[in-house]
């Protein structure tokens, strides 16, 4: 089974805005099993969209146009495969209701533009929009062959897709009737030591067919995501297979796993300290807030976050924070902006980080250089320090995400004595 | 004069990255007054790159290829043009030298397959690449038509793009000699507004021949950029036209402006700060860091920045920043730390964020309330109450902005006096 993904958007070849939806679709047609060869990205022209859309069918089974769904005399997409199906465009009262409801819903008048949204090529369904005004299309062509099409606003297309238009393409590819799949979220290590350490369990699903599958993913600084994919005969039959092989991939990678799915670092973090009662405090300088920025990223971070400061003038981490050390891009210093986070901020845990994020050298200590510094209760405070890669922005991103791996580890090391 | 864009990379399809590059080239075109129709990602697979290159030059000029020109044996655009012009390959000793250079003054050893990257289709030119391995490609066809072929990492490819793609477009299409842009950043008004109120420019410029153009991009919450371009013999007389319209922009944007180019509302504030001798200090709540995190964004912010306070936990902003009042999400919250942020970091001026991120109301104050605080030298410390749209980390963000751009107001009408 085959489908190419067919974006449709003057603004997007302008550059306007950047096609992510593209990146998600291909994302769950590869974990759906579904291959494509082709993206394509064009503007608001119906003979354009109907030139692609014959030229993907000539090689392919189905498309999934995106976007080109909305009420405007811009918005072509409707058109355009009653055109290719030679068909004409037929109102759908109910649709047209709903519509209208939607609106009324709102108190805002409907502008009667609104009302094509409720026409569907003749022959064609609507994929119901619980979320916007645009219903989808699932259109199959004469050839058996299949067109749908999603609105471009990113998540009323998530919702169409993994509603509607992934399961039909599984009916259609008749493989499977479920398919599930978890996402380990892994930090720490580099994509090729991960793919040796796992080879052999690749070499197990191979032999024994490819079911569940295994693919790594690449995050930049937010790490590598191992998924694994199964295919069943029913919902059941396919997770308990991605279970199985969860344990094996856990029993290999241990704590280089710090979440599933749509967990973060953070909220690994935060449930940690959760679990043992205790609050989070920080002291950051190069960070300049980032770590404190990332952490609130988590709702319900305030019953464990108490606060970080930003210690970026010397003598702030001096009068604020009592730092003595000579140079406040040391060991000492790190040490001290830690136990300072936990006096100052009135928290059970400290953690710091001050490090040289450049363009040039600070107290003859290199570009790159951070220390971070951990104080948790009953355990003496503890520093590392490192040499990170990378520009201004990423040396700060890199160091957020390290220190905050680094306090998991020690945490979750506590959790298992 | 039409270049299409194709990008190469099966991670592309896997949506294991998304494609960024398309939507900057697409930007660059336009601007040069080059028209796209199509963007087009297809795996790594030469036999497709080949059918693809085809079926683009059945319609278009020019065809830009992103990606698929490194080391590896599935780096398949350079085969791919040399089928295509039926041509061999052809390594030019100098760029092996070069590339041999690079890995030594990397003190690195050269896997033999790098020097697949000294390849070039007979009679194409070689792009020269100054900051990386892999040089691009310029080939010219039987037929007069021009295939370009970029590396993707993205810094790369732009380089190129800005240096040899456009301007060889733009000597091809014999249109201009030069064009020159810049782009005006605004915020704090809808694109509808601006458009309103300078659509007797667009009109004023349509009448004298379209030249210079003006074209809205949105960006965001990062606001909404007017951009002006201007073609012309020279670059000089390009850039005349270009700073007489900008002259007539700013007269009807006035502070909606607060930026040209590559100017962030950061660096524009530090730079205000700068030029009257004041630091700035920050006490921030629902933000949790991220007003810091995105003033140490500047280089050199260290001249200017002396912290920021992410109290997060309402007992800190008592202890730590003597606050007072009842509620902390308040107008005399938001004051109160203001002026904390001044005394505890030793700063010129103090700016505050106080507000409820959500997902539920806090001490009977609505999601989306946010109290901003600004203390200035000699003036009495101000206000502004606002209630923002959005979702957690949206209002964060905008929340951010929306008191730095408040900030950048004050300090630029006080210079204005």
């Amino acid at each position: 089974m085959r489908c190419e993904v067919l974006a449709i958007g003057t603004e997007l070849l302008l550059g306007q805005i950047v096609d992510t939806n593209s990146a998600w679709i291909g994302e769950q047609l590869a974990a759906s099993g579904v291959d494509s060869y082709e993206h394509r990205a064009i503007g608001d022209n119906q003979t354009r969209i109907v030139d692609a859309l014959r030229d993907l069918f000539s090689r392919s089974d189905a498309v999934l146009v995106c976007g080109g769904l909305g009420p405007t005399q811009d918005d072509l997409t409707r058109d355009a495969i009653a055109e290719l199906m030679n068909v004409p465009l037929v109102r759908h009262d109910d649709l047209a209701e709903q519509i209208a409801q939607m609106f009324r819903a709102r108190v805002r008048d409907m502008p009667q533009n609104n009302l094509r949204q409720a026409d569907v090529p003749e022959g064609g369904q609507a994929i119901p929009n619980p979320i916007g005004t645009a219903p989808g299309l699932l259109c199959e062509l004469p050839d058996g062959k299949v067109v749908y099409a999603v609105p471009g606003v990113p998540y009323e297309m998530k919702q169409m897709v993994t509603d509607h238009v992934i399961p039909d393409l599984l009916r259609r590819s008749g493989e499977a009737a479920a398919i599930v799949s978890i996402s380990l979220k892994t930090w720490g290590t580099s994509e090729s030591a991960l793919a040796e350490s796992v080879a052999h369990r690749l070499d197990a699903l191979d032999a024994q067919g490819g079911n569940p599958t295994i693919a790594f993913l690449a995050r930049g600084i937010e790490g590598l995501v191992v998924r694994v994919t199964a295919k069943g005969a029913t919902e059941a039959e396919a997770r308990a297979l991605v279970e199985l092989e969860e344990k094996e991939l856990r029993l290999i990678l241990g704590d280089l796993v710090f979440g599933v799915d749509d967990e973060t670092m953070e909220s690994a973090v935060l449930e940690l300290l959760r679990g043992r009662g205790w609050t989070l405090g920080v002291a950051e300088s190069l960070t300049g807030g980032l770590i404190g920025a990332r952490i609130v990223n988590v709702e319900g971070a305030s019953d464990t976050f108490r606060g970080t400061i930003g210690s970026y003038a010397t003598d702030v981490k001096r009068s604020l924070l009592g730092v003595t050390a000579e140079s406040v891009v040391s060991e000492q210093a790190a040490r001290e902006m830690a136990e300072a986070a936990q006096r100052v901020l009135g928290a059970d845990v400290g953690i710091s980080a001050t490090g040289v994020a450049g363009p040039t050298e600070q107290d003859g200590v290199a570009v790159g250089t951070v220390f971070f510094g951990i104080a948790i209760p009953g355990l003496p405070t503890e520093v590392v320090s490192t040499r990170l890669p990378g520009d201004r922005e990423r040396l700060r991103q890199f160091s957020t995400i390290s220190l905050l791996n680094l306090l998991r580890q020690r945490l979750d090391a506590l959790g298992r004595r």
